[in-house]
Order: C-alpha cells, then sequence, then structure tokens
C-alpha cells in the first residue's frame, strides 16, 4: 500500500466530512449533540482496531506488542494534548472574529514542520521550507473574505492576545501530531495495538468530557448515555463512520509516512472542500479561491517532486562523472 | 555594474513612478495633458542617449555602430507594437471593469516567459516556470479586493471578449519586451547607438499621437506644441525625469541581463508602492498584501538561487566524483 493513496483518501474523507456535516444539519442547526460525534469516532476507532489485532493474532506471525507500563502510559499525552488544545481553541475566540480564527489556523502547517525538524530531528531542503510556507500561504489565501463580504472584521485589528493564543493553539494542534508520530515510530509494535492504546485513551477522555459537561448543565437533560443518539439521522451515523475512518487513516500515515503527508492531505481537502461547495451549496467561486488553489499545488509540486524534475542541475556533475569514468576505462583498457 | 543594482533601481524608480504620479495630481486630477509625458519621457531619453554615444565617440575605441538599413528598419517596430497594444487595452476596458483589468494585467509575466521561451529559445527549469507563476500569482492577490469593498464587481463575471483582449494585450505587452531584447542583443552595436534608434521612433511615434489627438478633437484647445507645458509643476518633471530615467534602465537590462529580471524589478516595484501607498497615503494594509509579497519574494528566491542552495541534491553526485577521483589518485599511484 502506498503512501499516496492512503493520502489521497484522506483527502477525500476530509473533504467529505465538511460536507456530509453540512448536510447532517437541519434548518441551519443540529438535531442532535455534536459533542457525541468525536465520542463514537474513538469507539468505532478502537472496535476497528480491536478486529484488525485480533486478526493479526490468529495469523502465524503474531504481532508485535509492547505491554511495559513505560511505553503505555505514553499513549494518553496525544489525548491530553488536544484537551489543552481545545480549551485555548476556545479561549482564542474569545478574542477574534471566526474569519482571523479560520486563517491562523494555517500556521499550524509551519510549526508542523518546525516541530517536525525540532522534535523528530528530520531535515527539509531549502526548498521544502519555501513549499511548506507557500502551502500555508495558499490556504490563507483561498480564506481571503471577497469582494463585498460585510460579515469580516480587518485581520489586524485583533487584541494581542487573540494572536498570542492563536500562536499557542497552533503550536499544540503541531505537538499532538508530531508527538504522536513519534510515539508509532518509537518501536516497530504492531500499529493496531498502538491503535487500541490511543483510541481507549482517547474515548476515555471523550465520555469525561461528555459527563463533566453533563455536570456542568446540572444534567438538566439527563445523563449522557440517555440521549447519546437523540435526533440521529443517516448522515449523521455517516460522520461518525467518516471521521473515525479518517482517524485511522491519519494514524497509519503517521506510522508509515509522516506528519507533512498528513498536512498536504488535509489543506487539499480543505481546497476540495471549497471546491465542492461552490457546485454543492452554490457557493460563489472567488479569485482567492482559484489562486490559493494553484498556489497549494506548487506548493505540493516542490515538496514532493524530486530534485532532478525541479532543477537542471545534474547535467554538469553527471557530465563530470561520465568523463571521469571515460578516463578510468581508457586507463584500465591501456592497463589490459 | 552588476546587474541586480540596476534591477533594484529599476524597481525603486517604478515604484515612485506610481506615488509621484499621485502626487502630480491636483484635487484628484491632473492639471496637465497626460499624454504629453510620455512623449517628453522619450525625449528625455533621446537626449541622454545621443549624450552618451557622443561621449563614447571621444572615447580611444569608437562605439560600435550599424548603420545598414536592413537593421535600422527593425528599430520602430516596438514602438509600432506598443501602439497596438495601447488600442488593445483601451479595447479591453470597454469590457471589464478596471479591477478585472488590473488583475489579467499579471498575465503578460507568465506570457513574457513563454514569448522568452519561444521567440529567444531561453530554457528555463520547471522550477523556474513555476517561479514565474507564483510571480503572477503573487501580484495578483495582493490585489485581490478587499473586505467589505463593494466598488468591485466580480472577476468572473465579465463577457468572454473582455477576457481574449485581456489575453492579447497581455501577449503584445510580452511581444513587445522580447521583441526589444533579441534587438539589442541581435549584435553588438552599442547600447547607446542602439537607444539612439529606438527613441527617435519612439519620439515620433508619441508625437504623432499628440498631433492625431489634436486632429481628433479639432484643435479646440490649439495645437499640442502650444500646450505642452501647460499646468506642469516640478512634480510632473520629476514624473518625465522618472519614467525616462526608468526605460533607460530597462533597455540596459534588456542588454545585459534580460527580460525576465525586467518582469521581476517592475513586479517587486508594484508591491513596494502599494506599501508605500499604506504610509504615505494611509491606505489600509490587507491580508492579501501581506500574503502577495511572501509569495513573490519565495517565486524571487526560486527563480535566481542557485540550485545547490534549494536542493540537497549535490552530496550524492558530488561523493561520486570524489569517490572516483580517489580512485583514479591511488591508480595513478601505482603506477607511478
Amino acid at each position: 500500500m502506498q503512501w499516496y493513496f492512503i493520502a489521497t483518501l484522506l483527502t477525500t474523507l476530509t473533504s467529505s466530512q465538511g460536507i456530509l456535516t453540512t448536510l447532517s444539519q437541519s434548518d441551519g442547526g443540529y438535531s442532535y449533540d455534536y459533542a457525541t460525534v468525536p465520542f463514537l469516532a474513538e469507539l468505532f476507532k478502537l472496535l476497528v482496531s480491536i478486529c484488525l489485532l485480533w486478526k493479526e493474532w490468529q495469523s502465524p506471525i503474531p504481532p508485535r506488542m509492547t505491554t511495559d507500563w513505560k511505553v503505555v502510559r505514553l499513549f494518553p499525552i496525544p489525548s491530553i494534548i488536544y484537551l489543552i488544545h481545545n480549551n485555548v481553541q476556545f479561549a482564542t475566540l474569545t478574542y477574534v472574529d471566526t474569519s482571523t480564527y479560520q486563517i491562523m489556523g494555517n500556521l499550524k502547517i509551519v510549526t508542523t514542520a518546525i516541530l517536525f525538524r525540532l522534535f523528530l530531528k528530520r531535515k527539509l531542503s531549502n526548498l521544502q521550507w519555501m513549499a511548506i510556507i507557500l502551502l500555508a500561504i495558499g490556504t490563507t489565501t483561498s480564506q481571503v473574505k471577497g469582494c463585498g463580504d460585510a460579515s469580516c472584521n480587518s485581520f489586524f485589528s485583533a487584541p494581542i492576545q487573540g494572536y498570542m493564543f492563536g500562536i499557542v493553539s497552533a503550536c499544540l494542534s503541531a505537538l499532538a501530531g508530531v508527538y504522536t508520530e513519534f510515539l508509532l515510530k518509537k518501536n516497530n509494535d504492531s500499529l493496531y495495538w498502538q491503535n487500541v492504546q490511543l483510541y481507549t485513551f482517547g474515548a476515555i477522555f471523550n465520555m469525561s468530557r461528555l459527563i463533566l459537561d453533563d455536570f456542568r448543565v446540572g444534567f438538566e437533560r439527563g445523563p449522557s448515555w440517555q440521549h447519546l443518539f437523540n435526533g440521529y439521522t443517516a448522515s449523521t451515523w455517516f460522520v461518525v463512520l467518516n471521521l473515525g475512518s479518517s482517524g485511522l487513516l491519519v494514524s497509519w500515515l503517521l506510522k508509515y509516512a509522516d506528519n507533512i503527508v498528513k498536512v498536504y492531505s488535509t489543506s487539499m481537502a480543505m481546497l476540495l472542500t471549497m471546491v465542492l461547495s461552490v457546485f454543492l451549496f452554490n457557493f460563489k467561486p472567488t479569485v482567492q479561491l482559484f489562486l490559493g488553489i494553484v498556489i497549494c499545488m506548487m506548493s505540493l509540486h516542490m515538496y514532493f517532486a524530486p530534485a532532478h524534475m525541479l532543477v537542471d542541475l545534474p547535467v554538469t556533475s553527471r557530465e563530470i562523472v561520465e568523463s571521469i569514468h571515460d578516463e578510468v576505462s581508457v586507463d584500465r583498457k591501456v592497463e589490459a
């Protein structure tokens, strides 16, 4: 299985997530409790991973599984980072409007690359750094509000705390991804065993959140487990399955490819969602969406294309090599 | 004299051109006839070139000057192309609004590169092609109208003729530049002699235009030469000198560098003008201006930076070369 096949699949699923979520709304709102969706998605991922792990057990070579507490205790950390991240996101939104918030979200592309370099010690060429910055620029460009769009405030007018929280949020989001990659690549354990650990903690943290919310509203709607599926329709279930499947693909990519591939997949998905929205929901296409797509395509090519496809470098060095080879073979012929 | 010094100077002059033109206006309009400016600028360039040519004559090695009619007759062609271009520009503006017109103007960056490749047979690497497209995207991004800017129509709503004329206009503009480069590099003639020929025809064509305009309005303001300097202020003279000087620099760049360098200079100038306008005329800075500047800077680096600064390619080929060199020297030592 090639990573770009998985990456393309992730792009498709992530972009349909936006579309499905919109379709699952009725009269502009949710008929169900949206907080239940990530919890059920974690459960789905956990179930799938248990099944796959069980299947691996049946095979002649049983899966590698480290059960040492020193390793297992690392697995709740991503969930903890996401928990902090959620609260920082909430804090950010009290200072900035949603369009500034959305634009700042692209910062995580750059912070991911930085932490990828610092934390995982992975080197990027200058061109790849430029590609990363262009990807962030491209996604931002596509989100710039259009002509006559009165419902937006200026990007430069938010209080400084808003930008600070935005930067912290981008760092936490990047940290969660980079840390998970570190965890999955740390040893040769079966991915499904690693997933079981990740999603067990994920499910616990998500459940705690639902219960905490119950306490916060004083159980006025009764406990969560009683209205878990309230208002669920077929499209809500699709949202859950889709979110769960994307999560499994992300986990695969982080183990066998890396965070940068994941970032490209999800960024492309965002653009695809915008293009699909033009057709499905009659959104007005903007020049900036078109520009953003071209920029991101360039970035993709710059990052992943082999160097010889980009620059005409090798000719001279190859010529040197060939000329020396010629010399050598002539020398040897003479000797022979 | 290095070409990047001249290119930087051209950027400075071109960007101050926009500022000076705005400063030369009074009450939002021109107190002088703007059509006289290019004519006087041509005269200025002609005078400067004659002086420099005369200085070259005094030197021990007289300048190379081809006076064969077969060569001289090629020099009015750029002026003719510009004349057609002006009329196509005018036609374009009857179909599209000014902001669409401005955005389509960036197409000439790409058409210049295409004609540069086809007409002058100059090869560009894939990365350089991408840099060119990014430059066009970057300048376009910076021009996208901002939030709540009601004074703009959608880019996609102009009639098809508008886009066709826009493309023809971009091709003609590119053709003029590429043809002039071809002309200046065709032989080793003194640049000043080539300039004298170019600007003589330029001055004639501009003068004809003024006289034609006189006929068009039925000499209601009297002949042009009588009100040539009407309403001229010190800043108008600066506009003339500035336009003339930029023209001389462009000519130098086309002879000793190329059209792509010129395109980068003038694109950077456009961005510089927008940044200066923020400070000088209290224009509101937009996110898209910031994004456009970053994109253009990336493009500049991608186009001009040496390949080894961009990709980590040479290590292996260099290693091969070195290892072979080692072998060869070992062989020779043994022989010795």
